[in-house]
């Protein structure tokens, strides 16, 4: 097992945020975007074409449950959903609200150079709480 | 009518790949990484939460087949999926074959700084039919 997904090293446990059926949602570590989100497929696959239609259905499902919270919580400009793959070829959704104040709001997060933003464990914990609260409204 | 994708001035409609049932796809006008094709969304909606369940799956069942006509096509390392919209707020997919000896294998394409690069127009018809041709396969 060396896929930092499968053996459970990435993203961090404390950063959960939701488990659904077939995913599991982490606030990603850098926070410098408030709200960045992982949602990490539970089995180990790299492309949408090696799941089975079922499970594409439902995790698309369980992309936009988790993009409507945090747009509740957020209020962005607008939500950026990516699954790439390219460092962790392990199905991971990169879902990321762009707020108002954005420093490149035309631009993907990719392209913004900045220091990486760990929030404490207090304001981390809190957001998380608010996300489920979203999730389950 | 100013949404560029309603109106139908983007993208250029002699890049179109197929006419799916809820989208179009288009072969994008920088083929700096070969391949890289542009899924629209035939109405007119932004956000994945906007859609019903029904146009979510079967949207997704048609990014995974463009996605698996450029995997036989373009062989590539990874497949990269991305609904963004921030400077476009019309649901299109980037999907964008990754192929060995990309010159940023590990990061996001947006990363890398390029001249676009546009195909001569028998190069670019020939390349729509071969992917036309892996999509009936």
């Amino acid at each position: 097992m060396t896929c930092k997904a499968c053996n459970e090293t990435w993203p961090p446990p404390h950063h959960r945020i939701a488990d659904f059926d077939l995913t599991v949602a982490y606030l990603f570590e850098d926070q410098f975007f408030p709200g960045w989100t992982v949602l990490v497929l539970k089995r180990h696959a790299t492309e949408l074409y090696e799941l089975t239609e079922e499970e594409r259905s439902q995790m698309i499902e369980e992309v936009t449950a988790m993009a409507k919270a945090l747009a509740f919580e957020f209020q962005p400009v607008k939500m950026n959903y990516e699954l790439l793959g390219n460092q962790l070829p392990h199905i991971h959704w990169h879902i990321i609200p762009r707020l108002a104040g954005d420093p490149a709001p035309l631009q993907a997060v990719w392209t913004v150079p900045h220091q990486p933003k760990s929030l404490d464990e207090q304001t981390r914990a809190s957001l998380i709480v608010r996300l489920q609260t979203a999730l389950h409204r």
